[in-house]
């Protein structure tokens, strides 16, 4: 296929190394591999996670479960706190599959409580730090309480305990990740320890990309959930959680533009493809994407004083040192690596692969 | 219908007092109107602006002119420098449609004279000191060197020059906006006078949505091409460009947890629904929508202590401060009003109208 716009390309090879590679770290280390799948969104991905021998997921929304068990998924944790408003159509999906929601407060379980009519998995969401969502390890009064409701339910059945050590992508360093993981794993393994005689079956479920690549301790955890590993990007690369060789996706743009005077060149591909998610450059500046191009049928890397710098709706702005600016002419093309997989991902609906297949995505969210 | 997940909710009223006052003030300054339709990207809401006497759009790409081209709109402007490897995309539209495309380099025209076989309208693209694309109003030489190209192609027609003054939502206040808008003004006159006997028939076309909507002198200006008034959003409130009242978009979101130890709503809403342009609050932090609450029936703007202040995949975090904090709910729906809203209703495809009709937009980009 001829590339004329802004067009995402997946390495299905390097997608598939990073699959195998997550999915063999997790059975070394005793672990069920629950892989989140909203980064890719797409069934077709899935098929290369299931030959990987993956047999459960996570999802963040349920029209993204409802999507995947279409696709004979069969065990899905929807991972974020239960929406009230969508319990009906819940109970539908719980009647065909396996399937695991969160909760954090008591009007969410009294809630299912209500309108649930068949089996469904429950794991309380623990805040292991993060502060977005969840309840913190101690307050085990209102985790009581909670449980006390789930124990009279007998359609509710408790799995365990899920945290999202979301603060690793804050971290400042490597060593920072560790700690954060190891702080988290400490909160949740005393839950652990004090609800476990009443409920031996239950789990702890965990798992970022950050602390999933980087720590090899995962004492107490029983279950990992990382999604964004399949693709990686410059924001894993810079927390040190993947090599930039690792990355699975680059979206290859047209030059439209040269401008020499102020080292700019302006590509098709702008906000809506990309998406605005930034790292901060080693000039202090926000960095959207950095750039391979192309010379004599090699890719080159461009070093971090070429970057794109800027982006509008359609519009992207490459800064370009004067050294490297011989590279671009309108009318050709650039390949651009993306800061955040999960959002440009999300955005541009397919893939291309370097093989040259059309893999679509979930068409709405 | 029934709202249960984040939804984006338009008041039609509003949308066409919107349209009509700008085509309004289009008509009473003697000015052509060709409106952005890259803000809605919707062939129902294009019947809209056709009912104010609209005849002729701008797109931003050349899917969207392909889009609306199906939609009987037949005089297009593609408002983006030319993209070479669509040129036989383009060729095949301007088969079907009158076509205008920019130019800004000679490369791009070069390709357009060998590759066109369909007459095509053509603008020079001048930077007016946005320095995103463009030529600057004092590179005549560069001008004088595309116009004899142009001149010497049957197939391509001169229309004019077009500047894009983006640089006006850069203002620090309304007088930056006027101030930037006479700059552009002076700069694109200044072309006028110089070539306007070799091209009787040359225009001037500017017009971004905030000089639009403030200022009131279009001296030699021949049309105008905003697009985002039609809905508005914050972004142009705290330009000075439109009331709250006027923003036509508003996105509902379930309330999924409420989090009074740290002050902090959760909505289901996050970055795949709103997108993640922000503006500075008042307390200097970055502000993703202000939030309206329903009580006893009535509406309530709250003010800008409570704003959504975080955006992850699915998740919004709303600040709120503990006096309001009694409005929300588990399993109650909060209204936002967006920040950006091109970018916005780009990621939600589709509209429900306050009357409760559904409008879907373009179904690629």
């Amino acid at each position: 296929m001829e590339i004329t716009k802004p067009t995402l390309v997946l390495d299905k090879d390097i997608a598939s190394r990073n699959i195998e590679s997550m999915a063999r770290k997790a059975k070394t280390l005793g672990l069920s591999f629950r892989p989140h799948f909203k980064t890719h969104q797409s069934a077709e991905i899935g098929e290369w996670f299931r030959k990987a021998g993956v047999d459960k997921i996570t999802v963040s929304s349920l029209t993204m479960a409802n999507y995947f068990a279409d696709f004979d998924w069969n065990d899905i944790t929807i991972a974020f706190p239960v929406n009230i408003l969508e319990i009906p159509e819940m109970n539908e999906l719980a009647g065909r599959i396996n399937l695991n929601l969160l909760i954090e407060n008591i009007e969410g379980l009294e809630a299912l409580q209500k309108k649930i009519s068949w089996h469904v998995g429950l794991f309380i969401k623990i805040d292991t730090g993060y502060n977005r969502t969840g309840i913190e390890a101690n307050q085990t009064h209102l985790i009581d309480e909670l449980l006390n409701v789930i124990q009279k339910s007998p359609l509710l059945q408790f799995r365990g305990f899920l945290a999202h050590t979301g603060h690793t992508y804050h971290a400042n360093s490597t060593n920072d990740i560790y700690s954060r993981h190891f702080d988290a794993i400490l909160k949740m393994k005393t839950l652990k320890q004090r609800y476990i005689s009443d409920w031996p079956d239950l789990i702890i479920s965990l798992g970022d990309t950050p602390s999933c690549s980087i720590c090899d301790n995962f004492d107490g955890v029983d279950e990992i959930r990382p999604g964004n590993f399949v693709f990686y990007d410059l924001t894993q690369n810079k927390l040190g959680a993947c090599k930039l060789t690792d990355i699975a996706v680059r979206m290859v743009c047209p030059v439209v533009a040269v401008h020499p005077s102020r080292n700019e060149v302006v590509i098709y591909g702008g906000a809506i493809h990309f998406a605005k998610d930034s790292i901060i450059n080693i000039d202090g500046k926000h960095l959207f994407g950095r750039i391979v191009v192309q010379d004599n049928n090699q890719k080159i890397l461009l070093d971090e004083k070429n970057y794109l710098h800027a982006l509008s709706q359609e519009h992207g702005i490459l800064k370009i040192t004067p050294r490297d600016l011989h590279f671009f002419k309108p009318g050709t093309l650039v390949e651009i690596i993306p800061v955040h997989s999960c959002l440009t991902a999300n955005l541009m609906k397919e893939y291309l692969t370097t093989e040259g297949e059309i893999i679509k995505m979930m068409p709405f969210f």
